[in-house]
């Protein structure tokens, strides 16, 4: 169990620094496209170099719908959702290291991309937005993530799929909430930067909860699940 | 059968709000690459979350190109076709919903992704370009799709494969037509959206599907499939 | 071989279609790095949807490097050859019909994606750069391909791993030459274009098959070659 | 022994000519996103093409991560590490001949994409920030390397998701030291433009050595392993 805890902690802090490391350090050069594709190889990087000791969730969503599905237990999932925080903490932390060497950086003004939404937040969308692009997206994305590592699942390619399936999502909607889809992604920079951020998190951590409860539970039913 | 028709139209749903929402919502930022990306990545995501349930066909060019290659019944045709309109429908209002949480958008001004051609619609060309573009490609991406699903294709691979095709038919085409290749794709965002996109719908349904045709009827004459 | 032939004369009308179409038809909003990937990305098309039938070499340079290797007969280079070329014509064709429905394309004026180097062409590298370009890219290109599907490689990847590579190559040279790395990549635009592009069509015939051959030379010699 | 040599001097020459050539031939208009493919994309090239037979490499911090895990000898590192270096500096010399070709270019003002940092380097990040960017990140990437070619891998996705990951190193950090986490990467452009390049060259091997070395370590320990 600890080595799996290390993992976690490890590919959570992977998915934070590369992801929301793209948007501090080069998001004027690389753009959304850019940043969408960074939160997306992190998983891809996560998947494959870590996935075989702790199956690579970096997400208490994913490990929520996981035990509604059946897949993994309550004490795991706390176990797990303890690490994946602690990790982003760690990833926003090695991010503000570097991004300090640069003298015009300051965290109030640059920030290390922690999610938002409303007046002064990129696209400046309603909480009503936020509420359902987070919810609908993290169903989507815990039910291919369910189906993609199920025991139907062409083996090998879920981290690949998975990690693409982001960085989709990030390329529909970095405007509306910075893109969570992750609690824990959202709470290690905003931990950090506070304000704001730290006002607005429970969006991050309820909607995208609620949307991995329910993919885990449609799973459990049946309705997204091949085998019978 | 009721599992495979909520597997298509949850992955329709996901092809439309994530292809469509990327251009709606994100298009200035992240640009045409960005766009095809999207679409292509969201191909990606239903086909390894759900193609285990359903073969992820998302769209009814597909679907008629599989009937006439001899893989699917026409019964099952028109329930896929039926699901991936409705999926494209949910798609489209589901966006709809979250777009509408942006002070400045309406949906004349700023529409849900619609397809469409000349005076007006992006590169503004003719309906002939249109009409070839959509049959070539739909029959490119068919024929395409039938190899890469086929007994003989290296297994577990054609869901990147057809996504990636995907998105390098949107970096041809969304000048041309925004890219249909998929009659469902095009009805989502027309229905809501009405107008122009309603009266032009007709050519996103002929030529995609006469693309697809034709590629299921060479595949089954053999010409286009490795086995003998 | 009917079929063999088929298949290569449809998945270099692919190559030719969405490289070239993606550079004509929507060049200003997706840049190079777009253009990069519709080649690349037209490869795993083709691979994965044909290269069961006629293993998709779409490019003489590769059949030649085939030949060289000990892994395909001179009869079968010759059919592959013509087969490439024809299909590279027609998808140049069918990229004209398309381009000519917006109203202000002209042959002369925005061409039809053909390569080129110096005064007038895009970056104006020198003919020597050209031929530099041209025959290094093409040996690695080939290496790559020799290895990806030889004996040792890991099965149904060479695909992805082809295409993604001719997409670094553009993403390399497409100010040089416009990258071919292929004869008949070149030979479809040019012949319709004519003028320039047939003058200089000499260097994206010989520098290409020059690199192709060496590469086929050194597998064959055993260096470049994993299986003793 | 000997072939192994050549396969990671030719993927490593595969590596700085794909990757700095994209920087310095087509910098301008494929931006950092598009560099940062060209490095990631290098190494499936190489991985696919020639993985079987050296396994890869490319990267003497790689190579010494596999030392230090108890993956390889230190007398083939010592072997490794020096063709990898050959390889890199016969890439820059590559692109030195290919980039002369322009008429404007030169080495002074253009380089060969060396790595740097400080005043007058892309972002001017401090020292610090370069050190703890490439000693991170290097460790980061061994580990990720060390799980995906590990026993419990799944077989064939290594090359995939090692380029990918790079990519996405590349995507967070060009502005903070242009990216290494690569002696040999870093010496070859630095042998031929020399000045600052060179002074700054020990940065560029003791941060990856370091991070490689720790990655490997804790393999080796077996933090990061799956296997027990």
């Amino acid at each position: 169990m600890t080595k799996k805890l290390i993992a976690e902690a490890l590919g959570t802090l992977i998915l934070v620094l590369f992801g929301c490391g793209a948007a501090v350090l080069m998001g004027a050069q690389i753009g959304m496209t850019g940043i969408a594709l960074a939160f997306g190889l992190a998983i891809v990087a996560a998947a494959y170099g870590l996935g075989a000791i702790s199956g690579a969730h970096l997400n208490p969503a994913v490990s929520l719908g996981m035990v509604l599905a059946g897949r993994m237990s309550v004490a795991e999932f706390i176990g797990y959702a303890v690490a994946q925080c602690v990790g982003a903490v760690l990833g926003a932390l090695v991010l503000f290291a570097i991004a300090s060497g640069k003298a015009d950086y300051t965290l109030a003004g640059n920030g290390l991309g922690q999610n938002g939404f409303g007046p002064g937040y990129l696209g400046e969308y309603s909480l009503t937005a936020a509420l359902i692009f987070e919810a609908v997206m993290t169903f989507l994305f815990v039910t291919v993530i369910l189906g993609a590592t199920g025991p139907e699942a062409a083996p090998g390619f879920a981290g690949l799929a998975i990690g693409l399936t982001l960085a989709a999502i990030h390329l529909v909607g970095i405007n509306v909430t910075g893109v969570s889809v992750n609690p824990a992604r959202s709470f290690g920079p905003a931990l950090i930067v506070g304000g704001q951020a730290m006002a607005q998190l429970w969006v991050f951590i309820v909607a995208p909860l609620a949307g991995g409860a329910l993919a885990g539970l449609l799973y459990a039913a049946g309705l997204t699940r091949a085998e019978d």
